[in-house]
């Protein structure tokens, strides 16, 4: 049962969400499935391309951090959904064996006007590679029930 | 070998992706790895909330609208990656059983000025139903190659 709510946000709170390695496998596996371009399925011609080789696919990236939010977060969320995503930027490239670590800011709540039983939280989430060099950014609204 | 460069863009050029029938099980299956919300997840949780029913994970929209998207253009395209995405909604919820049909509209093409071999091409891609109800809207640069 979830058992954090809209009045547990604040802004300024920060979440670490853990990490996870992808390795060469589950790159070319995710990308044949949802993202089949040479950079992502194909060794010899990304070694070829301007990126000097293998990179995941950046909706990759994102589902990472979706799973990480959902299984350090999320799941004890009482969430209704998001209504979508701004500002997100693949910052660089993620190859086979990095470890990826993410993390969630809370940027604003706001108690919704027109509907008293949720409110919208604000967050910044952020992935680095195991050099904390960012891979991804991005900004997402949370629907949230109130107490 | 890709056959499309950036020459080949042109402001107000739209391209019908095709389309693809998510079913139930794609839908768990999805969200199982990489989004296991419960509203994703679970039909008798999903039946209780605000949704009314299971709904498949936004980022399964995405993927979905970047495998039609490689399919049906960027395959052919001498593409050099993307710095992300603006804009990004999830309007409506799919349903199990949905048929989802994608489109991309280019909404400005600009030379590279410090990088001559390329140009970034500015794209606005739409999801519908088979309603013809929007589901996704999203806004993104794709770096094309020049002839």
């Amino acid at each position: 049962m979830p058992d954090i709510f809209f009045e547990d946000f604040a802004a300024g709170q920060e979440y670490e969400l853990g990490s996870r390695t992808l390795d060469r496998a589950a790159i070319i596996e995710f990308a044949t499935e949802h993202d089949p371009q040479l950079i992502h399925v194909d060794e010899d011609a990304a070694s070829q391309s301007i990126y000097g080789g293998l990179i995941a696919s950046g909706w990759q990236t994102c589902t990472l951090y979706m799973r990480l939010l959902c299984d350090n977060l999320l799941l004890r969320v009482d969430g209704m959904g998001s209504p979508g995503v701004d500002e997100l930027r693949w910052l660089a490239p993620v190859r086979p064996g990095d470890t990826l670590s993410a993390k969630l800011r809370i940027e604003d709540v706001r108690a919704s006007k027109s509907k008293p039983d949720r409110g919208i939280v604000m967050t910044v989430g952020e992935v680095r590679n195991q050099d904390g060099e960012l891979v991804l950014t991005l900004k997402s609204a949370l629907m949230v029930r109130r107490r």
